[in-house]
């Protein structure tokens, strides 16, 4: 079969369908070490996107259709007649392996509804929509590039939150695609990136990325944000989502709000940059949209240390909601939607 | 000689004088191992400062009072004629340990004060001063526990940030001082702390410090801060202070700023605990503060595991500036400022 991935414009490739399976980049080991995890099973995909092998809300939409490949494939091997019968039970494990990010419902439901049409073999059909849904994120991403550069002054101090780059989407990225149009483009005197506790994707994965494309960038704690407003350092926040719903209420990793909050406080304008396959148009508002707590493990121990008393409470949301009214401007692939709401997000995505 | 600090009336014990030496709990071992460090020099105390094996304003300030004692045994011993020339290189030694807390050049300068009508062996006038600073902070401390704690409500849900609890101080703490105060008092519903990078004050010491105490305490990653207070679990937050300057400016911990911001968008008091030795009303407003910066290796490695590229850039400033402006009240030992400003501040500690 042939490989899909290879239009990346940047360096790094996440997610590889390759020699009859699926090779994820293996995003808890960064920056570590660069290894692929081999996925042959439905199974061995809903265990990577549970595990955080693989995580950003694009990365996992296209990681879950390719998960639906293997699980046709066995499902046509154990029963030819009734296949789609067969593979429910592994769409069930890929869709309930993370709740928050909505692209990965959207990309298995696309994969879903063309089984009514395969009369024979899927793999073939199945495989060449996951392939079509990866390079149209990738396409996506660019588009976004350069929708958001677009907007952005030269001379612009960015703060991103977060991992929203190649390892995050199909390649390229989506708020880390805009920071690299604008830095491609000359735009940027500055990029600072929160290290994102509590897995530190800003640390491990986005200085990482972008060493490797030598695009400088400044790590802060999150909690050093609202003081580096306050010192006239930054004139733009930059972030993608994982969920945008109705009314322009955006969940992201968390952090995003206290971004938000800050960035309204000091008159710094919040950018939103996300594909339409975020959007949850039959979610009315943030309210309604589910929250993955991970538990206390992930503030409480990191790399085998004990970081606090084995015994201490912790909560540990991994995404907030962002309010629409916080938001300046949210960029997708089909445009821009500058101040948000639920009629201007209908005219351009209903 | 005899002990000092025996009057803490919690279970943690950070500074002890103790065999002619000075013994430092070492809080870069915590929660790991109680562990204490011996210091038998001016040096020894400097170097403990510099490393962090204590840390807190109030904390460094009775540190550096001893360490000043010990600088006394070494000078009269070399030079019992003119001794106290011969200490002045110690005490600058001491006083460039840290330069953010204004406590440590508050304490240094009262121990100076008396010099000059000493006659014989310096060591027990100014061990017996170390002593008075060290039992002063804590009387201190518990005043403001009982005045702080009176501002509170039944059914308190209270945020606090970095460690201001016995660890901080001479014992017993400051904001953790109004918070144990208000524990005993039965008026806490629930208490949230801030796991504070990039130093995690908030996960290896405050966790800690409160399980010492059986209190329990929910950790939280500080970008979740303003998540959690947008779902109406915080009705209070308070913090400690390492400088509050003429006008009411406050240092205190890098994510102070961004929790105060948080607050006062939701409408949150902001409560700022600490002794008078933490005014510096020399100094008019913040921006005159210096902020120090430990460098990029504590965003960059933890536990001697690399979280980002090694070429990867940091910026760590370790504490940060709140304005007056968002401070609703301050407690120190000699009674509170609501709405402080440059009057009410003198009026009560001019």
């Amino acid at each position: 079969m042939s490989q899909h991935g290879s239009q990346i414009s940047d360096s790094v490739r996440p997610i590889i369908w390759s020699d009859d399976s699926l090779q994820l980049l293996d995003q808890r080991r960064l920056p570590q070490e660069v290894r692929y995890l081999v996925c042959n099973t439905a199974a061995d995909v809903a265990f990577a996107i549970r595990q955080m092998v693989v995580r950003g809300a694009p990365a996992i939409g296209i990681t879950a259709a390719y998960g639906a490949v293997l699980a046709a494939r066995e499902a046509w091997r154990q029963n030819r007649e009734n296949w789609q019968q067969a593979i429910l039970a592994d769409l069930e494990l890929l869709a309930g392996s993370r709740p928050t990010a909505v692209n990965l419902q959207w990309a298995l439901s696309r994969m879903q509804s063309l089984f009514a049409g395969i009369t024979a073999n899927p793999v073939p059909v199945l495989l060449a929509e996951a392939g079509r849904i990866h390079t149209e994120d990738i396409n996506a991403n660019q588009q976004m590039g350069r929708l958001g550069a677009a907007l952005l002054g030269e001379n612009s101090r960015v703060l991103t939150h977060c991992n929203t780059g190649s390892l995050a989407t199909g390649g390229f990225g989506t708020a880390l695609g805009v920071i690299r149009t604008a830095w491609q483009n000359g735009l940027l005197e500055q990029v600072y990136a929160g290290e994102t506790r509590p897995w530190f994707q800003g640390a491990r994965l986005t200085a990482w990325e972008l060493a490797q494309d030598r695009i400088p960038v400044t790590l802060i704690a999150d909690s050093a944000a609202a003081y580096l407003m306050s010192r006239g350092q930054v004139n733009r926040v930059i972030v993608g989502a994982d969920r945008i719903v109705a009314n322009g209420d955006v969940a992201n990793k968390i952090g995003t709000y206290s971004l938000a909050v800050a960035a309204r406080y000091h008159g710094i304008g919040l950018m939103v940059v996300a594909p339409s396959t975020t959007f949850d148009l039959a979610t009315a508002d943030g309210s309604h949209i589910p929250i993955e707590d991970r538990g206390p493990s992930e503030i409480v121990h990191y790399a085998g240390q004990q970081l606090a008393p084995a015994e201490a409470a912790a909560w540990n949301p991994v995404f907030d909601i962002t309010p629409a009214n916080l938001v300046d401007v949210i960029v997708t692939e089909k445009g821009v939607i500058h101040q948000p709401d639920r009629q201007k997000i209908a005219d351009l995505l209903g």
